[in-house]
């Protein structure tokens, strides 16, 4: 077979000047003809992918996987898919040299196995939904051949084409960019990215109007992260989508690649597998080989195999494997070349995957975690009671964390919810459970004993701004963005009382927004009084002359308000999400699901009986989202991010989302590649 | 009547350092007891209110009204109102020094007349919605007692805190802050403030959308106005509300001072009177006293009475006074201390105002601006033609201009307006509007003849941001923006070209948000082809990994797609509006209008017509707001604003509208108070 190929190879080679010169991409729009259903995301080729994809950018030295696949199809006949591809040829160019094969380039003695597999490409809308369409229309069936070169990497900056020939007069090339390595003016020791997840600017403002005084409309005070030095925005699309999820929004942020949704370090291929797809190193990673001394922090509210907090240790095309993710942590990519990150301290919900039936293989990792020099707490008591150097991990709860209102508000929510972190079933009640402030303020202590004179990086996440959202719980997601604020302001304070404020750049951003905002004031003891009278539940809220400011007050100055049900309050709102009714009652119950599944189980229904409960009927919004979608989903807004400190310049103006991992790594200048040994008890661990 | 007052004054003074001591506002928040329906906006006070309002902050030397009211009213009776005040007095203190009285601080030789009138208190939402709830509830009769004192100015930084004394423990008082005057490091020769009205930060995600070419998801270019050197955010409440019209939040630009909605250049008072208002000093009246060499240039798309381009010459708390505001233009205020402002171009629509039966006193303003030395133009081709060195006025069009659209895809939609400029009753047909970028690059040319050494100062507004988002066409309104946007790189190179890029300071924001945001991508075919099945219009949103790019393209690369209807679209919306149906379908018969009055008058409908006609039926979006209201409202949300050139430092973090003012004086080096005489041909208007 090989033979064969190079034998194609040297005909096609006069063929590729002209193939390469057409290249689509950087020089041509491509209106994408299969819209809403792409066979494979960022693959325009009628016939061949290649991962990374095209206008990736690399870090000199930074590892990745390299795959090429070969789609063979016939849209008209559909099923059965054509033989596959075995004639196809990588090749690769530096600066527009000369082109050689691309085993060869990487070092590989011989060309990795071919794999294959088929895929199910749904085509079209009309294809989708056939069955209720009552259209014979069937997926078109595709036969993938496929190649993988894994832990690679690119060590000199430049320009680097990949080609893949597949026949006579068909090629599809892709060019990346290994960028200069940037040394930063002032190198920043520390860096902590604060990410409120699904906050858009729109949010800022709401916490604000909530939280801050004023006099004549003017505020006393901003929220803290306003105080920073600069101000960006961030764009925060996929790959292939105008509407991002927190999975691959993170990836971008920890691997300078954008990728499709669900993707985690990886750009997704066409296989069943979400464990083989081509990676991309994270930037904890890269930080325990071209800084090993350097602490690495992940805190989040929610369980710990989320998204935002798995985007900096995991590796998969599913975020949803959280079992699978769970073991990433303490095992790596099985069949792959990366080490485990193993940060110095990790403290979130996600009891479940440690222990207990939805581990993976029913492992109980607690004894795992151990044998790598963790020492577990799994409480807030016992959080605040670690002093010691080693490693910490701690888990607080099954799934999330409580939102901050049932942690501090209404306790008793918490009373029966069977979420105890050690998994007996009992509860986790809301004052066991530590705060972002607890967490945060304890990793900073963690990281510094452990990252001493090499500094730190910690990533803190308010997952529940964008859990709150999604569930159109408004007020509860004010709070859980406003105990973020409140984190930052303590985070400063720490910083300065132990000398690291002038070394740290913090970060505070999104992944991505939702489509909230606020249109006016709502008088809730009205629209309740009236609830089922529309018309007087809509004169309940004031516009324009008549929205007046809200009825929160925060006289004790703890950045909270001291009320959350006054009679005035905010009359805020999505521009989508399913069938539900909105009475803006705070639920004092525990948060709001407004929508359920219907009783056949096909599709969400408005929750009337939540509704009809303590809340009101209230106004009813129509749903705006396919059936299948029971929540407020995702929006496309760029999203703010607020700088202080060294390297903060480099992020005050628009950006796109990959783009931060490129600043971030200048600012804490892990660009330049290094040849230092992995650090010691990071070693251990293989 | 001054006597009694002095007696009642020495008496009180004892009591002064109590009372003031405790004045709440800066201090104290003040929950709004009155929530939605205060007695008057910025008055905490029981029966006192003061305009300027607490907090308010001025340059040394700007000229202001002030204006004391006393209240009299019983809450209980309700009508009549009890006697009105006679007995108050207002008091002065500078840097905590020793009271005066306010006549002698401002060297009045008599206090102003003491003048009387009522106003009705509707006092909560019950007394609103009194008829229709069958309530026996009338408005609070309020009997008024005010003094006004005008142009007035404070020469020295400084704290002023001004008391008035109506009864024996009763008094209110007021802290203005008069700034230090700031130098710039570099001053802006010139500056142009771009307006993109209504513009929130998903609007320029979507506009980028559309518009700029991208290869797997990352783009080639930004907007124009996103390589400028800064960002910074903007807070657009108003002065006692959440969300902003246009007026207060341009008002709050142009002079630094929040208001009332509908208030331009005044505090709004409780008389009925929208011209007897408490003024402060516009911008460009700082520039006529301060710069006199310096041209001013005003440019919108609107008609040239509208909030935006009156925020720069008109003082009422009525912005819908247009044939008022139109002899503003002409006149100043009659009974006015305000000399007029006279731009020394103006380029816009408002034809009606100028000429025929909507003119105030159906007065020809024409040969008025002519004996002001305005040279008028009425279409491109005179405003192209146009070379002279004469001040410049531009009217195209009755109302506002047509928008991009009609302007340049679907010109046959402006046969039939009978919109002609000058009143003849013919079309203005949109090949004969100029757009933005014409006007604005005349502008210029005008500006940089007539300023010279001096500079200028140009606002150019691209209202129909804001227009077609309250019609929900959103396609119009990205439009518009990206119209914005291509003047923008025009303004650029123009800059460069003439030599005054280094000197000018260019400003890109909005004056407030609305609720605009994309969720996703739509297939509007098949939304069209399954109309009236809600399921299947659902399904034709993609979310998430389904929300593929949209189908627009711009292989001419003027910044406009090429194509307006493609198959797939952004599915985007509002959080609010009227009852309306939404299909994402292009309307290529005019500008969409979602909702029309009801049969009786008394609320709006879905304009089911509209969307049975071209568009389909689409998807049906609950009303949300009072039934009063046939458009989407405003929002909440902070704007974005992107700044370039000399001072540009100033405006890169969070800010108030009320903020950008001061900002731009100082950039500008207005905030020393000089004792230049005006401008000469300005001197003959009056």
């Amino acid at each position: 077979m090989v033979k064969s190929i190079i034998i194609v190879f040297c005909f096609l080679t006069t063929l590729y000047s002209t193939v390469i010169a057409g290249r689509p991409g950087i020089y041509e729009r491509i209106p994408d003809p299969e819209g809403q259903y792409p066979r494979l995301g960022a693959c325009p080729d009628d016939h061949a992918c290649i991962f990374p994809a095209d206008v990736a950018q690399f870090l000199p030295g930074a590892y990745f996987d390299l795959r090429v696949e070969l789609h063979s199809y016939d849209k008209k006949a559909r099923t059965p898919a054509p033989e596959p591809y075995t004639q196809f040829k990588t090749t690769i160019r530096k600066n527009n040299g000369s082109w050689m094969d691309v085993n060869e380039f990487f070092g590989f003695q011989h060309p990795p196995e071919l794999q294959h597999w088929h895929f199910s490409w749904i085509d079209s809308i009309e294809t989708r939904y056939a069955k209720q369409l009552g259209l014979d229309k069937v997926p078109v069936d595709v036969n993938v051949s496929s190649r993988v070169w894994r832990k690679i990497k690119f060590d000199e900056p430049g320009t680097y084409d990949i080609s893949v020939q597949y026949g006579p007069k068909d090629a599809y090339t892709v060019r990346y960019t290994v960028i200069q390595p940037k040394t930063p003016s002032k190198k920043a020791k520390n860096a902590i990215l604060f990410i409120a997840d699904g906050c858009n600017t729109a949010m800022i403002t709401a916490a604000r109007a909530v939280s801050r005084k004023h006099t004549s409309g003017k505020y006393e005070s901003f929220l803290s992260f306003e105080d920073f030095d600069n101000l960006g925005h961030i764009i925060t699309h996929s790959i292939d989508g105008l509407v991002t999820d927190s999975a691959n929004s993170a990836s971008a942020y920890s691997t300078g690649h954008k990728a499709r949704p669900n993707a985690l370090g990886v750009y997704t291929d066409s296989s069943d597998d979400p464990f083989d797809d081509p990676k991309v190193e994270l930037i904890t990673e890269l930080i325990r080989r071209r800084q090993p001394g350097k602490g690495i922090g992940i805190v989040t509210t929610a369980y710990g195999q989320d998204a935002t907090p798995s985007s900096l240790y995991a590796h998969t095309s599913s975020r949803f494997a959280g079992d699978h993710i769970a073991d990433q942590f303490v095992h790596g990519v099985s069949t792959n070349w990366v080490n485990v990150t193993a940060p110095d301290v990790f403290l979130a919900g996600g009891a479940e995957y440690l222990r207990g039936p939805d581990a993976l293989n029913q492992t109980d990792y607690h004894p795992l975690l151990k044998q790598m020099n963790y020492q577990i707490v799994l409480d807030k008591h016992e959080l605040n009671q670690y002093h010691s150097d080693d490693k910490l991990y701690g888990v607080f709860r099954k799934s999330n964390l409580d939102v901050w209102m049932e942690r501090n508000v209404f306790i008793n929510n918490t009373v029966g919810n069977k979420a105890a972190p050690d998994m007996s079933g009992k509860d986790a009640l809301g004052t066991d459970q530590p705060g972002l402030e607890d967490m945060t303020i304890k990793a900073l202590e963690v990281l510094k004993k452990r990252g001493g004179k090499d500094g730190f990086f910690l990533m803190s996440e308010a997952a529940s701004v964008d859990k709150q959202l999604h569930t159109l719980d408004f007020p509860r997601s004010w709070a859980d963005l406003l105990e973020l604020d409140a984190t930052i302001k303590k985070t400063v304070e720490w910083l300065k009382k132990n000398g690291e404020y002038e070394d740290t750049l913090i970060l505070f951003t999104a992944d991505h927004g939702h489509s909230f905002d606020v249109y006016g004031s709502v008088d809730v003891e009205f629209i309740q009084k009236h609830a089922n009278q529309k018309k007087e539940m809509l004169n309940s809220i004031g516009v324009y002359e008549r929205s007046g400011w809200p009825g929160y007050f925060d006289n004790d100055g703890d950045g909270f308000p001291d009320n959350w049900a006054p009679q005035i309050t905010l009359a805020g709102g999505s521009n989508n999400g399913p069938d539900h009714y909105e009475s803006w009652i705070l639920s004092t119950d525990g948060p709001k699901l407004p929508a359920v599944k219907s009783q056949d189980k096909t599709h969400f229904v408005a929750n009337k009986q939540e509704m009809a409960g303590n809340y009101g009927d209230g106004l009813h919004w129509n749903g705006n989202i396919p059936l299948d979608q029971g929540l407020d989903v995702h929006s496309m807004t760029d999203v703010a991010i607020y700088s202080n400190g060294p390297g903060s310049d480099l992020f005050k103006k628009t950006m796109e989302n990959w783009e931060l991992f490129f600043k971030l790594t200048e600012a804490l200048d892990l660009q330049h590649p290094t040849t230092t040994a992995p650090k010691k008890d990071e070693k251990q661990q293989h």
